[in-house]
């Protein structure tokens, strides 16, 4: 058990479930990953708020637990709390014959953090002119995944061919790829005061999380050439004919966390970002509101896959 | 938010979701008390190691949300976390089309509580010759309900029949008559330390689950003859021809949380718990562990539906 010292702490909580993700991990038969999606969408959104991770608990429920998927399942659980330094205090395990088909399953997750009261990320603490650093997602995380299913669907492709920007990689594995959990490496910056406000990137991708970490006077400038955004997003665009702005609004686009922090410490964080070997984009900066849009993107044109 | 004022506190915390409560739920097309169940199997987790519920999440995972049904799911959640005291801060709502059938739908909860440490209830409290205080369930409450529907299937019974003891009521009406919420009866009585160890009885009935609330060196003498086991309970022994014991290790029959106390706070407790309206009956007492066996119950012979 952790030993906390705070000052004045403010307990915060998250539940959520991989979406489905869990569907598509299912049907391709790898369930290796499953625990670090849900770990990660509960823990960083923990993180989002200024917050330490302290205790994760889970809830599985089944037609009827199929011992050697349960214990990849918990293993993952297990390994991605972890990697988050938070501990797996408990959770469910419960088999609803009738409720769920076969092999079929469904995973939830709770987790609580704590932070210091003056630590708390308010969208309020962004300024005019802060900087919008985006940090690199780990593929497309877990959101999106019914469009995904859907643009696979009606292109007729299944989990197991390979990819046409990867010949060495197949549709599945790309899609499984887990969530980054973003807690050690952001939560120094956060304690150091150097973080005004974060958005993770999850359902509603870049456009709709970044403009929740805002405050209504504030828009985020961004520049799509100042980041990349990945092959696996230009394929699905491609495959789907997705508008653009629909593509910001479903996925991370290549970003899983986004900071926005005060020019004065770009340096630092930077410098932090360098040494934890974390890949990230300059993606833009605050500037007032403008045509009552949060968000405005320059540069849309280049969305093609090479 | 609450403002909380602990010297030395511990966290708690639960998850639970309502087992195959579900289904019968469903099927009979009455949602109205499932959230007195998913918060009763978390807050009463939390109250049966001392802790005060603080707040509550739910997660609730659909085909797709039907909003009628949605509705009355989470004003009953909102309504039995106002009956704990304890805050709804949030929630999932999952659509996973293809994972669930049209009306189906899985919930979970996850609660957090806190409890002064000197407080935090443990088996090593109970000494030889302390009082089992049973209190009263509202009927089966969310647990056995595999058995249940087993029963009610090879007997051919539907949840629409009356129920042949009471001619006025339904099956499906007693079946899901919400699970009995302790927190805001009990809590005092912890707080006053009258309490030695609570066990909340969930899947394993009484007979598991007041083993666990037991230090191995003692055993709890229950006396059958000193409380009355309801009629839905003799009901579907009779339909299912189960043995005793393990009526006694599926159902609550008819004792949804006990209290272990010294007799020194007897008079106390039963005044506390008659202000309160509260209906229970002293089962018996803790004796040396006799024969290896946890729990040793008296007079089986009188289980008769009348």
């Amino acid at each position: 058990m952790k030993k906390l010292k705070y000052k004045d702490p403010i307990l915060l909580s998250s539940t959520d479930g991989v979406g489905t993700k869990l569907c598509v991990a299912i049907n391709y038969n790898k369930l290796d990953y499953l625990g670090f999606d849900l770990v990660a969408m509960c823990v960083n959104d923990i993180l989002a708020s200024g917050g330490e991770p302290l205790f994760f608990l889970d809830y599985i429920s089944s037609s009827r637990i199929e011992k050697k998927s349960f214990l990849k399942l918990v293993k993952s659980i297990n390994k991605a709390c972890q990697v988050s330094n938070c501990s797996l205090v408990g959770g469910e395990t419960a088999e609803m014959p009738g409720l769920y088909k076969k092999n079929d399953f469904d995973i939830a997750g709770f987790s609580v953090g704590v932070v210091e009261r003056e630590n708390l990320l308010k969208k309020e603490n962004v300024k005019k002119g802060n900087l919008i650093i985006g940090l690199e997602s780990n593929g497309v995380h877990s959101n999106g995944f019914s469009m995904i299913r859907k643009i696979l669907d009606l292109n007729k492709i299944s989990l197991d061919e390979n990819l046409p920007f990867n010949s060495k990689k197949k549709v599945g594995d790309e899609l499984i790829k887990p969530t980054k959990i973003y807690v050690d490496c952001i939560l120094p910056l956060i304690q150091k005061r150097m973080i005004k406000s974060i958005a993770h990137i999850t359902g509603g991708g870049i456009y709709e999380n970044l403009a929740r970490a805002l405050p209504r006077k504030l828009t985020a400038m961004i520049n799509l050439k100042n980041f990349k955004i990945p092959k696996i997003f230009l394929w699905l665009q491609e495959l789907g004919s997705v508008e653009n702005k629909e593509m910001l609004k479903t996925f991370n686009c290549g970003i899983g966390l986004i900071l926005i922090i005060s020019e004065n410490h770009q340096k630092d964080v930077i410098s932090h970002l360098k040494k934890n070997r974390s890949k990230f984009w300059v993606m833009g900066k605050t500037v007032e509101n403008k045509k009552d849009s949060q968000i405005i993107i320059e540069n849309y044109g280049k969305w093609v896959l090479k």
